[in-house]
């Protein structure tokens, strides 16, 4: 038994295995929430340049709900716009586009292109901020034991790893392997390339490492440890292409624009990027194979220069060349997912490490940091003593199913690049894929911005009771993401997104759209709920105090937020009852907590249509329960209050009260 | 001679005593142009809490051509509407108000209010982006000697200066002295308290000084080191009252709003802050001198329990505490301005150091720091061997006035919290005040938020040169701010605000607003211009390679921007000519060159007006330089290329061509 061969073992909570996207999302949670956590990386640094780059709405928006999207909107480049090239009539190519998404409006934020190495140094300032969780750099997992015996025991650790730091020699630099810069950078780029909170990392990274083993004992396992030695392994999986990051020097009108180009030789993927930086996905292997015969490639067979050649080809007549290169790299079509995501609510994979598909969808970074946060916040809850280890097993109901629909839209747009029926007529193979490409994207946009999840019925989502009560019409879908809307503060007049609002803590959020509460009859439904929220109710206990507290970062895991609909002026943050308005010795009166659905005339994205957008009834509101993670999981009456009550009990441990 | 006593004296071209904010201001023009400097402060670490906290539009635009606007935006708190609280008939305060700003579109930004530790923070963080300048703290300056007889020979070095760094028990630290926290921070405000890119300085302090004098020889001397030293010795000037910052608790309702309770005891000013922080001044003295018929008091006589009690006092009925005092100090009104702010061109003063006044009009950081920023980039071209040292007196000759300005606002704002008449009924008293109050605010605006700068007609303004032929009408006045738009830019259709566009990086910009292209005979006078400027007119040459570089930092001075006002749609990057993109050898084509006055739909702020707002004809545009600080230096129409040669060439140096 790993017990008894390893009496001196150390103890986590939570051990995180991968310091990459999905990795630190998780370790975020574990830090925000207090858990005793460690989180281990192969690599003896951070990523830098390269990697993914796409960030889509729904990810912006955990990134509003962390507290880091003014950096990342500081930074990066929108692309919410595509262009499709293809030969016209006469063979030449002819732009087609710009095709616009219909849904710019659903979210504060837009799509956006920037570096993997810079999101990933913005989580890291975000973990710093709340506790001392540091990524122990050039660590791996050398063996590894599960005791299933004790599975169910909540205080048990079951896991037990023994840890290997790497020794000088043994360590992966982040961008090496079969890619890299192929360039010197030239002095004039490095000011503008070089981010001074990043060089601290590569000043630390020269430090000598001392070589050491270590056993770990853990409560909870998450792998993130992304696509790469697994893949390694899979030695049928064709390589695709080749993607390279430059500077471009070229007179094709659309290379500041994200869409694709399509020829006879091929279709590429044109992603404009921050810093100057043009992202290209080009084919290599689909041509090559006519010419050599041979559909197998090793991954040294394909250099910047073969893929600067294929751009020039299918860029025809337009000219291209580049001079800095910051990163490239062969990629692998390689669509694989996991048959689960969990192992007895113990252990987790999340991110590359269980789904890989083709990068140019633009959606794997995306996919890998919102696996990681959604387990990270369950895990942390219920590492703390907060949430019922039932929740647990909605990570991989949630997800998998997102996977896999993933991998769905990866093979259809794939198939778009790569399927490149030279023996049909020019024109024709161009419109034809023209069409497809968009009929694809716009069958897929919700799902790839995120602006759908379909989460299904869970501890976590109550998707049936009372809803025949419910006023008919509302947007507001457990399961679903909370509608972002922007509201002004009652007390301040200061305005701000749902997505910050509903900051990524670790607490539920009771919100309660209070309506029109000038009126008599809804301002008595108002007063009602809260005496039952402040427990004044006869046999109806509060939910306030009712469940496990994190000493030191939350005093209850429920938030109360109230957003009315009344005019800002005729209304006054003490109007509410004292219950919505958090009182804290103190800290005094909670001005965060009481807001308004009102037009903010110095604030446009503020237009008092919020109540419109969710479909709610502008007198007489609702009321929901929004999880940690912004999904609704919860919506009801302000009366339904035994409903929510239910819920909450299914998702949350009791405070044991001695009797 | 100071030149045969200090031969071993090191040298640097600038020296900038003082890093609070306008001395930073200042040294971020030298980090960024590249400039030899030194800026040294008697204190041993940074402000973090207290002092000021007002930033006005035009300090935010600075910060956004800067680059850091975003995380002040991210940290502050809006304040755009004022509440004016006076008694009314019945003798209870009576709530006036809100009334807000009829200026609300006139910037990109709105009125906040943030700690100066932050600002301080921020630029910090800048110059550290561009150079290895760093504040030597705990130094000051001990003896100075001045060489008049070589000031106008531009290589020598007429300023010496004996620096000391101080001792342990010499160093100010920043934060004491008649001030302070006055409770202990309870460990709940600690996450929130603690900005984990402030701590490293903290850290950073306890490393062991080493005490030591040195020579320094400098070119130019700026001397930003406040007020304090200067106003200690100025024994008559009477101390006004307190100020705190607290978190309130209280059933006043608009304690989170900006504006004035009024009655009979006083008038304190509430600044609602970032974190759950309200500022408040507080009237003392006044009502004490009645008391103890005494008008001076000791610093140290102001408490902060004798603070709360004047606020409780006020408040009435309200009931006024607080638990957490972060802040507080005593403040005198202690009007002063320097009759001048230069001494031949080699010694300036900036900020607190020229001119003092009551902090309660929210604007003395502000004006400290346009001040610094002023000096700094036309000390630092200079310094460069990029201007002119003609520009040098356009200091004195732009803040002077302001600063006169600054006063007399102050004046008219201090009376109304100072003179209380007592005598008079109390009804009449209030709304007199509040009546008075708004008719200040309202003259003083354009003024106090910077959207005015009344610069007169210097080497850098040009006021008169062919303002008969210009278009009528329109709003681009020489010597004010460039109206800040956000634009489209043509290569890739993403939006950026002008204040952002026109960076801080030390170039004169030519703004080519090139009308509608799409018309033929506009066409051609956008081409004749750019074959102007391609130095391919005869006899006209071209001023793009007329001027000094700054090797490292930029080829030309003169950076070329285009705005048309044609439909993005309807145009092309490549549509334009060569000259106005561009072109560099290794970094391609300048896509952010070109950009368009077109409405976006996914961006409400971009909505196509910026034509309308600057009152430009859209059809035949306009040609503009735009300084270093983004105000308006030249205009003329496009046809006016001598004219602006000549502007330019009264600033900036030409390139000495061997022959």
């Amino acid at each position: 038994m790993a017990e008894a061969s390893y009496a001196s073992a150390s103890q986590t909570d939570v051990l995180i295995i991968g310091a990459g996207p999905s990795g630190l999302m998780t370790a975020y949670w574990m830090a925000r929430c207090g858990v005793r956590a460690r989180i281990i990386d192969k690599k003896s640094t951070k990523v830098f340049t390269g990697q993914a780059d796409g960030l889509r709405v729904r990810t912006l928006e955990i990134f509003d709900s962390i507290g880091f999207q003014h950096r990342v909107q500081h930074e990066g480049h929108v692309a919410v716009e595509a262009n499709f090239w293809a030969p016209g009539p006469d063979g030449t190519l002819i732009r087609q586009g710009p095709f616009c998404s219909s849904k710019v409006n659903e979210s504060p934020f837009h799509n956006m292109l920037l570096s993997q190495g810079r999101i990933e140094r913005f989580i890291l300032d975000s973990i710093k901020q709340y506790s001392n969780l540091e990524v122990e750099r050039g660590v791996i997992a050398e063996s590894f034991e599960y005791d299933e015996i004790v599975k169910d025991d909540q205080n048990a650790y079951p896991i037990t790893l023994k840890l290997r730091t790497l020794s000088e020699d043994e360590v992966t630099p982040s961008n090496n392997s079969g890619e890299g810069r192929s360039h010197s950078v030239p002095d004039k780029l490095k000011d503008s390339d070089l981010h001074p909170d990043d060089l601290d990392d590569l000043i630390q990274d020269s430090k000598s490492r001392q070589t050491k083993t270590e056993i770990v004992k853990a409560k909870y396992l998450i792998g993130c440890d992304g696509a790469h030695s697994w893949t390694r392994k899979q030695v049928d999986i064709p390589l695709e292409g080749g993607v390279i990051d430059i500077i471009p020097i070229t007179d094709f009108p659309d290379i500041r624009r994200l869409g694709t180009v399509t020829n006879a030789s091929g279709t590429i993927l044109v992603i404009p990027r921050e810093r100057r930086l043009v992202r290209l996905y080009v084919p290599v292997q689909v041509v090559d194979v006519a010419k050599n015969g041979n559909a197998r490639f090793n991954r040294s067979s394909i250099t910047p220069e073969m893929i600067k050649e294929r751009v020039q080809a299918i860029l025809k007549p337009y000219t291209f060349d580049y001079k800095v290169c910051e990163w490239w790299t062969a990629y692998q079509i390689g669509q694989r997912i996991a048959p689960t995501f969990a192992k007895d609510d113990r252990i987790f994979l999340a991110g590359d490490a269980v789904h890989t598909h083709s990068p140019k969808v633009g959606l794997g970074m995306n996919m890998s940091m919102q696996d990681g946060f959604n387990v990270g916040w369950k895990v942390a809850l219920v590492a703390a003593g907060v949430a019922s280890p039932a929740i647990l097993s909605t990570y991989n109901a949630e997800r998998h199913h997102l996977a896999e629909m993933l991998l769905d839209f990866d093979r259809h747009l794939s198939g778009l690049f790569t399927d490149n029926k030279p023996s049909k007529g020019i024109p024709e193979g161009g419109s034809d894929k023209t069409e497809n490409m968009i009929k694809v994207l716009e069958t897929f946009e919700d799902f790839a911005d995120g602006l759908k999840a379909f989460y299904g019925a869970s501890p976590l989502v109550c998707k049936f009771v009372n809803e025949d009560k419910l006023n008919p019409g509302h947007h507001l879908v457990p399961g679903e993401r909370f509608p972002p809307v922007k509201l002004r503060k009652q007390a301040d007049g200061n305005t701000q997104w749902t997505t910050r609002i509903f900051e990524s803590d670790g607490r539920f959020r009771l919100v309660i759209l209070a309506g029109d509460v000038r009126n008599e009859m809804q301002k008595h439904r108002v007063d009602t709920l809260s005496r039952f929220l402040s427990g004044q109710l006869k046999e109806k206990a509060s939910p306030l105090s009712r469940y496990n507290a994190i000493p030191g970062r939350f005093k209850s895991p429920i938030d109360v937020v109230t957003a009315h609909s009344a005019s800002w002026k005729e209304t006054e943050f003490f109007d509410f009852p004292e219950i919505l308005r958090d009182l804290d010795a103190t800290l005094g009166w909670g001005y965060d907590k009481i807001w308004c659905d009102d037009a903010c005339i110095w604030d446009r994205d503020c237009d008092g249509k919020g109540y419109e957008k969710w479909g709610v009834d502008r007198m007489r509101g609702l009321m929901l329960v929004v999880r940690p993670d912004q999904y609704i999981g919860w919506v009801g009456e302000l009366e339904h209050m035994d409903e929510m009550t239910r819920y909450l009990d299914g998702a949350l441990i009791k405070v044991v009260t001695e009797e």
